[in-house]
């Protein structure tokens, strides 16, 4: 059965990934991190008959990534890592745009260089693993193609530092090729999350799912792309076909 | 006559940019910014009859970006700022790839946020100049789309934080588009420089002509692109035409 890390699982999107993957029976250890305390987290934990584990990680601080690494090494007792969901992220806002735009700096710690060193920190137990998977939850608002289009979003740091991340997860895609890794960027879809908002296009519920099913069906021909969900209704928005740079 | 801001001028690309901005007839006052000693660039300055000002600046210190910008402020005497050149920039190298990248806090400072910091400091003055013309100088390294071409040279974290430097250029640019700004990501081409090394494609003489050919060249309808530029003899590698994000 397939192990799997996942970050930012407190709530929204990492939380309902985490509901769902627990729920099928090819997924066996889930470990699923949160920066502060999460009780909806701990409550589908205890559920779970010691399936999904709890681990309290801020992916902005390295030495604590490390140490969770660690962790999770214990808890798999020698076997190897499958898939690496790297799901932590902040969105902020800059109500004024560039000009007013005073946390580009930390929205990179988080989105960027948090996926950095989560990553490096957590390859060598996908490279004990059977699947060796990355899946970098991104976003079409960082398609620098896209930028026109979702102009009206006063988010310019969520943008920049998500086009940052695609850049980043290329560059691990191409350097982990030849080991047989599959590591792509994936958009979720824009989601009634506390980071989407309530004016959002598709529940968390709905935007999990279609995230699941890209993350299992890809195979290593997804290897350094930038995937979109596929959600019904919403024309060549979702329609399932990768996103531009 | 046009005044210019260009930042990163002691040497390489910055300091013969100014050397042959100082040589044309319609450039006016030049305020080129260095951040540590800059003998090549005090002499040019010296024989520049008052044309060339140079200003101590590091770009990754955003108190310095706004002292700077009032200098300048000074230095032009009421009238506004014509062309502002973010060239300031450092390539670091991780020669394993990203599992030893260990730069990428570091270049991010200076080439995205430096960019961030200057840019927003001179908006105000390029808001009372002419052509309100910024000219961000990225590489085609940071292209996601030629990231598999460029994969032989080992500096991740420029690549990276070149592509965010693009995409910080866009938002910029949509951010001030109404307001008449041109603002546009511009590859210098592989240049023999203390940045680029001996084996590069162009001498910096060549590389700094082509790319003021773009700048000097540039109207309202670059706004938001990647230019490259055009040199004769390498085919479709510096044929002029727009690099892909």
């Amino acid at each position: 059965m397939a192990s799997y890390v996942i970050t930012g699982a407190s709530r929204g999107l990492g939380l309902e990934l985490t509901r769902q993957l627990s729920a099928r029976s090819e997924v066996g250890k889930i470990f699923a991190t949160a920066r502060g305390d999460s009780p909806k987290l701990q409550e589908l934990a205890k559920a779970s008959s010691g399936r999904i584990v709890v681990i309290k990680l801020d992916v902005s601080d390295e030495a604590a990534v490390k140490k969770a690494a660690a962790e999770v090494e214990i808890g798999l007792a020698g076997k190897g890592l499958d898939v690496l969901i790297n799901n932590a992220g902040i969105r902020q806002f800059s109500q004024k745009g560039t000009s007013s735009m005073e946390n580009l700096q930390e929205s990179f710690t988080t989105n960027v260089l948090g996926v950095h060193w989560v990553t490096r920190a957590f390859i060598p137990l996908l490279q004990k693993g059977n699947q060796k998977k990355i899946a970098n939850i991104s976003s079409t608002v960082g398609s620098i193609t896209y930028a026109r289009l979702v102009q009206p979003i006063p988010a310019p740091a969520y943008k920049i530092t998500k086009t940052a991340v695609n850049a980043l997860t290329v560059q691990y895609a191409l350097d982990y090729e030849n080991e047989g890794f599959t590591i792509f960027a994936l958009s979720p879809g824009w989601l009634r999350t506390d980071l989407g908002g309530e004016q959002a296009d598709l529940s968390v519920e709905d935007g999990a799912e279609a995230t699941l099913v890209k993350i299992l069906s890809s195979t290593k021909e997804q290897n350094g792309q930038f995937l979109n969900i596929k959600a019904e209704g919403w024309g060549e928005k979702y329609d399932g076909s990768n996103a531009p740079w």
